[in-house]
């Protein structure tokens, strides 16, 4: 038993308890500027409200942008910018509002902002550029999910893509982690039903590949369970009744859980080939995520029957089965809930085709599937990519 | 669900990793000022071997001082004036090295060192003196528990002593949670058997009253369950045993979730009475716990059924048990758990008293207690310390 364990310091989670947003963040800093993940919360006034009830904590705001597409370099080089402009620095704090793109928008710009030995992102991303690291501390970073799916408000690391050269990889570093979460489930009461299914499973994917991971570690296993008991009868009825508040709460909880589970243990093949889909076929990292996981369960069954076993004994304790049955029961249900939440079951649904196989073989040797539990060769991958089509 | 979450951003685990202390150190400060909880680390070669490894960091550091009982005002406030005399502030961390006396002295020396409206920690204290609060920040604070029990390492209060007048209670803030916690199981290799079952018996009271409380939350109950998973089939062998490795790293991985938990889900019944028992009849904190935990157990049964039964059957998923049955079975185990160990059934044998028993309950009244679920009148109260003798 060996690990190393990071977390939010603080999180507050409840539902409405945005209102509390003004008392939270006063411990940040004397001004939020404020990185946005979707035109709506601008057109519902939530932005509005949000620096409304900033102000009367007395603390200044600049809203600085919207974000609507996963965050590119050029997206962090011009953000950065624009902070550098308003005179970003000390006694200044950052708020990340949205789904993961807005949050992660707002951590690579917190990080970027104090550590200026390039000008662009792409020096300091994992495995491309300079391999320049961090070595000031981020500005301070208030998160707000308004998406229960990437868990990016307890992550230590923020997802950049690329289309030419083409790649999505991580700037990472353990101080990228928020300081504050502030998790309101009802701020996802107006994300539509196919927004809904896809972060969710994205959730699910992250409770499941960190369970299973060959970096897994006991607080993240501990999380996964509670996580997966929650977010597999609920995201059903999440998607089906957006407004059911135990639905919502549910899935906020159990996606900062795999935020905090993925921090700590890493993902798996899922996760590995979902930015290789992104990149090369633009599908949502999502929907990308609930195709895979399947898949990345038969492919790992061999080497986790136990582990799969446990998880549906967690779920299901009234259920008397073999280990083996068990660890089949888990692979059914996410089939059927995938089902049931119009998941396609194959890529080719999603127009991949045969001949973009081997580039998205290439781009999926991400941090992600090296916590694969079985390592894949190219052909496997290949031939488990082939079966998918 | 409504929940605010803290815990330390970093924990380091591990067997042999206090020889890492060092690099984790150097993010905390220049000069470690070392607060030690027991004679036996600084006759054992520890200290000495902290201040070697951390001037391998280039970390200065001043062994202040060792605490061998659990701390008092008094100590808090000397310790606190060593402190200013070695000019300790800026750019200056304390470690707290030891079981919770040790770790509790350095928290609260932490803070008062700059907190300085009042020179006593009395003023600060919940339910005595002036109730002042921290304003300032604490220093940063590096815990290495060598104990596996109350896991002092991951909380954000000092529990604080006095004889005269008596009491036990609390100085507490979210600020008080340690920045960096190094928790190295081979420590407690040197704990003898008596100190090992105690200390032990405080980690499992706190998680199961944490599971249990009033003001339980589901992050903690996640990290319960595998707490308590690990620390039962543990405890004994540890006793036992004191070099078994596995049986050392489980249940300082349990104490350590026992600290997570109840730091943000409160206690109960034993909590409440123990520190009564300590200021009363001078009995160890761990000693109290573990008396007073089955019946805990029996007087909550009634409205926790559901909770003890959860708990059973993911300590037991192979055994098929009604609810009644399973919420039963976690009594009888943590009855023969106390009966394997040597802690005895009753406080006569400890040498309490009837003539006791008013003072007890008067005493028993702290925070701990308002995280029972069940709430016990003073009648209540006497009438199960009384059936204890």
């Amino acid at each position: 038993m060996n690990y190393n364990f990071f977390s939010p310091q603080q999180i507050c989670f409840g539902w409405d308890r945005f209102q509390e947003v003004g008392p939270l963040a006063a411990s940040l800093g004397k001004r939020a500027l404020i990185i946005g993940g979707s035109r709506s919360l601008e057109s519902n006034g939530v932005i509005e409200e949000l620096k409304r009830l900033l102000l009367r904590s007395n603390i200044e705001s600049e809203f600085v942008r919207t974000i609507s597409n996963e965050p590119e370099v050029a997206d962090v080089d011009q953000t950065t910018n624009l902070l550098h402009h308003l005179g970003a620095g000390e006694g200044d704090f950052l708020i990340g509002i949205g789904g993961g793109s807005g949050i992660d928008l707002a951590k690579a710009c917190a990080a970027m902002i104090t550590n200026r030995e390039s000008d662009t992102v792409l020096d300091y991303l994992e495995g491309v550029g300079k391999g320049l690291k961090l070595k000031q501390a981020p500005l301070p970073l208030l998160a707000i999910p308004t998406t229960a799916g990437t868990g990016s408000e307890a992550t230590k690391n923020a997802v950049i893509s690329s289309y030419s050269p083409a790649f999505k990889k991580s700037l990472r570093a353990d101080e990228m982690i928020p300081n504050l979460v502030l998790c309101d489930p009802k701020l996802a009461c107006s994300v539509p039903p196919e927004i809904t299914a896809r972060t969710g499973m994205d959730a699910i994917t992250q409770l499941l590949e960190s369970y299973i991971s060959c970096r897994a570690q006991p607080i993240p296993q501990a999380l996964c369970l509670q996580g997966l008991k929650l977010a597999l009868p609920a995201l059903a009825e999440a998607v089906e009744d957006g407004s059911s508040r135990t639905a919502r709460e549910s899935m906020a909880h159990a996606a900062l859980l795999s935020g905090i589970a993925l921090a700590n243990s890493g993902l798996g093949m899922a996760h590995g080939v979902a930015p290789a889909l992104g990149i090369h076929c633009r599908i949502s990292h999502g929907l990308a995520c609930a195709v895979m996981l399947p898949a990345t369960l038969k492919t790992n069954l061999s080497v986790r029957q136990k582990e799969y076993a446990e998880i549906t004994r967690f779920l299901a304790p009234e259920l008397s089965l073999s280990e083996t049955e068990a660890a089949q029961y888990l692979i059914d249900q996410i089939e059927a809930l995938n089902d049931r939440i119009n998941i396609p079951r194959n890529l080719s649904s999603l127009g991949v085709s045969q001949t973009q196989i081997p580039d998205l073989v290439a781009s999926s040797r991400g941090n992600s599937m090296s916590g694969n539990p079985r390592e894949l060769s190219d052909t496997e991958l290949t031939q488990i990519l082939e079966d998918l089509l």
